[in-house]
């Protein structure tokens, strides 16, 4: 067999190849980068690599990634915890932070309920959810769970299931990305944004 | 600085950011796929990293890249070494192997000649090709650098140069590419594909 490349750079082909949203092409494109790069650059990936799974747990309190027991966010004292943002993913935790608009404190599910896919609340960190509103001390629930399908279906869930509770939930407000052309928006974001409509004064 | 992700997980999306073709989201994903991922997958992948630069060199002989002192290729003692096929990197040596046309050897100069990019002559491997042609044991030399306006000029350069030596040298054909659409082939293409036009008997 002399076809395809030799054993090690192959192997690494194959790794990357299992990455997300890196082909064949590209993962070849990133082997042979990796074989002209310095050496120091390729041992600081390949430790960066093992690093994040040996550093990185996640948060006791809220799910997030953490380097400690509990994440930046939950170790942050100026954090008002009455306030939970219920998001999908750790990532949306960093989107949201990057507003700079929101001072309270996250719950991160782990994922949207989808029947499609299997996964239903007990797969959600939806009882840790329940437990941190044990208390009464959270007076307001922010669901920002991604605006497709599942996300509505678990705000749907969680706002009901926290009904009781009579604390105040929210939903992120839907309506038509800031800097976008009215006329590119699909008919349901339009939709929505009719509803939301505010008073100007 | 509650911004951005912990430590860790920045420094991998940092690193990764780095790579040819993975944008800051592409990082990100990948990212947050090695947090969820088996830990001995991450370790796989972080070992192949640091293997390709322990293990691979370059062939002494034609510059390919190697696990020993020469390559596959040239270890191979059915292959013809009255016959180099001169490429620019060690991927296209992968691509023409996959065609199983080609028996001989090759030779990689490691890139094309391009003013625009400082890269002449001295920084090919060319000094290395005209000794391999000096003691007249090979018969023909196949140019098959890129057919782009760098692969061109350093084919011409290459033929000029061995021209007194009187072998054999030949350019890979220019033409419509298998399976394609006649309408969709620039003009150029089309115009090579006319010049080279076969007669079917």
């Amino acid at each position: 067999m002399t076809e395809g490349h030799e054993g090690a750079v192959q192997s690494l082909i194959d790794e990357l190849g299992r990455l997300p949203g890196v082909g064949p092409k590209g993962a070849q494109r990133i082997a042979f980068h990796v074989l002209a790069a310095d050496p120091a650059d390729v041992q600081r990936l390949a430790s960066a690599l093992v690093e994040v799974k040996e550093r990185v747990r996640f948060c006791a309190v809220c799910g997030n990634v953490a380097e400690e027991d509990r994440c930046r966010v939950c170790r942050d004292p100026r954090r008002d915890t009455a306030v939970i943002c219920v998001v999908e993913e750790s990532k949306d935790v960093v989107a949201i932070e990057r507003t700079r608009e929101f001072r309270g404190t996250y719950h991160v599910l782990g994922g949207a309920i989808s029947p499609i896919d299997g996964v239903g609340p007990d797969d959600l960190r939806v009882k840790e959810l329940m437990s941190r509103l044990a208390d009464g001390s959270v007076t307001e629930l922010i669901l920002a769970t991604d605006p497709n399908l599942e996300g509505e279906a678990t705000a749907t869930y969680l706002a009901r299931l926290v009904r009781p509770m009579g604390l105040k939930v929210t939903r992120l407000a839907s309506g038509l990305p800031v800097g976008g052309d009215l006329e590119y928006a699909d008919e349901v974001t339009l939709g929505r944004a009719f509803e939301g409509r505010r008073s100007l004064e």
